[in-house]
């Protein structure tokens, strides 16, 4: 058996031992077709297969139906951070967003670079230790579209209720909480997720499209940043990220094997709470940097009271088996993610930890 | 031993054997760090190190300067089709594309839409049966620069010579052949290839920059599209498609061991000849679609004397263990391709298939 670690990174982050096992087992003979994955066309019947069942069990686990285009395509979510804008971000209609740090941010700064952005919430001022609630949101009337960012990693928040709108279409970056919960996904216009933390390894992005939007996008743009191209080739307009749309294909079956959504989610709760119980606990020792009403299930983020016990922290977790426990480096601290392919287990091994170090220091 | 067949697809491709079977054998511990690649974070030492030796690994082989970027992005090369005129068309100036077919038709579409496209050459009157001549590219003293699609996938022509363009940027798809031959790589301004072929999976893209050039884009373009930032970031910028990345630097590896770009170029010239050469021997039998002196030594196309014939060819080649022999889509009849990991054997194996075929039909 191959050495493993347990992989608290922040993403790229652990994937499920299963599917790893199932890619290698693969990985010189697909199915029997004599070649890996990576050396089959993409217009053959093999990976036809994959991206056709990547995109029904992408559907089949969000509960969404016909009026729904799920594609798959390259760039990084960073990417879409200006392809949003650039499809619906016109006509004199601001795109309105939710800053609640890094990553919304980074969206922000690209819709500023592309037209007239319009900040409808922030939590900026309280260094985005909480997300925004309804009665704070100033949505205008004719703003091209609504956008959030659904967990938000570095700071350790992530939404509890899904904005309303009053009709104007809303947008999610879920790169990091996807899948790890139920959700009325169909209250959602337009999202999409990085794979690399709950859907497989980095290098493709699922994008989510409903029908509605096709009709608002701009004409005129270049082929490929236009999303009509993708929602009408089913992601194969050009060369997809293949392998990448393969090890997705596998972490669905993965997620429907274990039970769907209402099972992930009951195992990332128990996670969640032996990790926060611990923290509770000793809320002195470990400080969370998130509200409680704001907390993410994805990422717990916490200081410790002063820098060398966090580095001690880091060192200690290392040699008891625990990788990526560190903060993000614009923020410090410890930040233990618990993206669904991290285990109870290890969820209950890094509480467990965490009790004996603060009883130790 | 697992099952494999004798893989000509056009891409993606056959992989090196050693290749994927030293990823089968780190895919769930690389390198003792008890994850795989797809679990690594794109910040750690390991990735690093991949990162920066196939970056180094490129200049190497390809004999590039300090004064060149190689970085390493998502989207394909249909996204820099659009990318390029983006970042480089602009000022009123015009870009000057060669037109040799599918690819650079698809290329040259994106410049219409983004700016001003001076078509400074084309075969396409004679269904792109051969590549232009330098007498007859007509280039603009002020073209913001020179587009060509150095091998062409689905019509099996190829450039033997480097346009000369008088200071002007010379740009270069080489998607389809590039590190199969020697080659003066600093001829060129700008550079990108989808790894399909030739480099490793698919879903990541090496694009190289000469330094100049980055004082050449277009003020004001979303983060991801403009080149500055990859290159500032080294390919780091936001997270890569790290596992393509990883694959890339293992085929880059495995080029230099087999002793670079000599060694590949004399194979890939005995490849190419071995196919060359029946086809020649029975030139009214296997008519091929290219011009002698443009034929490619990646794609080698032809037509038999009847459709029939060649689906007979298609279906006794699969019983024989060759995959992917079938013509694009496009343009029906036979392809042989003779990309880097094709092995010598292959090629001598379908050019004696080709004998008894002929013999027999």
């Amino acid at each position: 058996m191959a050495y493993r670690v347990i992989n608290f990174n922040p993403g790229p982050s652990a994937l499920p031992l299963d599917v790893l096992m199932k890619v290698q087992e693969e990985l010189l003979d697909y199915r029997g077709t004599g070649m890996s994955v990576m050396e089959s066309s993409h217009r053959s019947p093999e990976y036809d297969e994959i991206n056709e069942q990547a995109m029904l069990l992408a559907k089949e686990l969000m509960g969404l139906g016909d009026d729904y285009h799920v594609i798959f395509v390259g760039g990084g979510a960073s990417t879409q951070f200006a392809y949003i804008p650039l499809n619906f971000m016109h006509g004199g209609k601001a795109g309105a967003y939710i800053d609640t740090g890094t990553w919304s941010t980074k969206a922000i700064k690209e819709a500023k670079i592309i037209g007239d952005m319009h900040l409808a919430a922030s939590s900026k001022d309280a260094e985005y230790r909480f997300i925004p609630k309804q009665k704070d949101i100033d949505l205008p009337n004719d703003a091209a579209y609504l956008h959030i960012t659904t967990n938000n990693t570095i700071k350790g928040t992530q939404y509890h209720y899904i904005p309303e709108t009053g009709g104007i279409p809303l947008i999610a970056d879920m790169s990091s909480d996807i899948l790890s919960r139920r959700m009325d996904f169909n209250k959602f216009d337009f999202f999409y997720a990085g794979a690399q933390k709950n859907l497989g390894p980095s290098g493709v992005t699922l994008v989510v499209i409903k029908e509605h939007m096709l009709s608002k996008i701009k004409d005129g743009l270049p082929t490929m940043i236009d999303y009509r191209t993708h929602c009408e080739k089913k992601s194969l307009f050009n060369t997809p990220p293949a392998f990448g749309v393969y090890v997705m294909k596998l972490v669905l079956e993965w997620i429907k094997d274990r039970g769907g959504l209402d099972a992930v989610e009951d195992v990332n709760r128990q996670k969640k709470d032996a990790v926060y119980e611990v923290m509770d606990e000793h809320s002195d020792y470990f400080k969370g940097t998130a509200e409680k009403d704001s907390r993410s299930w994805m990422n717990v983020t916490m200081r410790l009271p002063n820098e060398d016990l966090e580095k001690k922290f880091i060192a200690e977790g290392k040699e008891a088996g625990f990788i990526g426990l560190k903060g993000h480096r614009s923020v410090g601290g410890i930040r233990v993610s618990l993206y669904n392919a991290v285990t109870l287990e290890g969820a209950q091994r890094v509480a467990e930890f965490m009790e004996n170090f603060k009883s130790k220091n």
